[in-house]
């Protein structure tokens, strides 16, 4: 039996990683890595500076090679799906190479391991395939918490509800029963449809970093800064993470 | 111009905490604490072992007493929004009194204080009364968190939407369009009126401290046990605080 920790450890910002987090670091003999995407090479630098700051002993890192897809199968959904249990599979294999029987192995999440994020699905194929692997979840900070502190604001509205949801489906349509939404995983800021209603946007990037950028305002009136600095901001870097509140108000 | 440190400080493990909010705690002067409520007893000892275990010079802690609140007044909604702006006046005598002109005061917040939290409310109250204290909020680990990390499980589905809610609301019907949702503040386990449906449950009360109880299954079959768990723990605790994420599934 081998067991992976799945980490939470925050959204970049090294000072937002719990005492827990620190300690299942510091408990993991290898670490294991899913990263892919513009994104990557930054993440790398991030996570070698966390584990460098908190892991005291020695560490090994293990990257997983991305599997190849087939974006050209006529069988989207299935080549998906292919591409993921092969994903799982090469981890798998790692996990049993690179640990011994009992040992301790460590997958960094960044956020929160719930939200949005793959690590937990991935591990749950590994234990369906059969692998003799347990595996723990730490909770981190998920960027969702770090928009909402940074701006100062509650996410909730008194004894309220909040609807978290993604670019693609506030685009095709406004939650229903609910003025207070969060919107994750958004291409291209899908809340423009709504620009001429009275809401007000909370809008971060790159939140948790030295990049982090934060617009605030009634959505009419800041959605056309918020497109220009986004597209500098993503010409600049080559990618772009960005994470925003929308609340509806009265009038 | 003073400073009030709003710091989330997870749900009561002392390992769920930042190094951000453990350093927040190291820059306050004094900390000032505004619960109440049957869990009060057990929160301040809770406070003061996080204080003890992380604060490491001298620290004072300002206990801020509750008005009185008139629960017989014809116009409840006043009555209520009077109870509160006297609140807020009495912190902000005592930030003025216990902090020097530049000081730092800290307030700590279960959870995250942006989600089901008044903190941030009562100090843009007190700012909006005129009085010349600054804010800054400190992202902590919410309930919501350890209990997905606790059963292990995500909080949406790929790419789906998340509906947070009250047990109030959720008794008054399905969040439209959704079929992840979790449950707050929830005098008594209002899911019992979709006990037939198929849906799966992951319920958990007092997350992140020694007395934490969990339980999951379908909802059908699992919802008595944790009727009875749940009246135990309170009767032997006298009061009970517990959140869930109801899942409907597809068949």
């Amino acid at each position: 039996m081998r067991t992976v920790l799945i980490i939470g450890v925050g959204a970049g910002d090294p000072e937002q990683v719990t005492v827990q987090a620190i300690n299942a670091m510091n408990a993991a003999d290898a670490f294991f890595v899913l990263d892919k995407g513009e994104a990557a090479a930054e993440l790398t630098e991030a996570r070698r500076a966390l584990l460098a700051r908190y892991v005291t002993g020695e560490y090994r890192t293990v990257v997983i090679p991305d599997p190849p897809r087939d974006r050209q199968a006529a069988d989207y959904a299935g080549a998906v799906r292919d591409w993921r249990d092969e994903r799982a599979r090469l981890l798998a294999e790692a996990i049993e190479r690179e640990l011994p029987d009992g040992g301790t192995g460590g997958i960094l999440a960044w956020g929160d391991p719930a939200l949005y994020d793959g690590t937990i699905r991935v591990l749950e194929t590994i234990r369906a395939a059969g692998h003799d692997v347990a595996f723990e979840v730490i909770p981190g900070i998920s960027s969702v918490q770090i928009l909402t502190a940074r701006h100062r604001v509650t996410l909730n509205r008194v004894a309220g509800p909040v609807h978290i949801t993604t670019g693609r489906r506030l685009a095709a349509g406004w939650p229903e029963g609910c003025d207070d939404v969060v919107v994750m995983l958004d291409a291209g800021l899908s809340c423009q449809v709504y620009r001429d209603q009275p809401i007000d946007i909370y809008w971060g990037a790159y939140l948790g970093t030295p990049d982090e950028i934060l617009v605030a305002g009634r959505l009419g009136e800041v959605i056309d800064e918020i497109e220009r600095v986004r597209a500098e901001a993503r010409a600049r870097k080559g990618w772009v993470m960005d994470t925003y509140l929308l609340r509806r108000t009265g009038s």
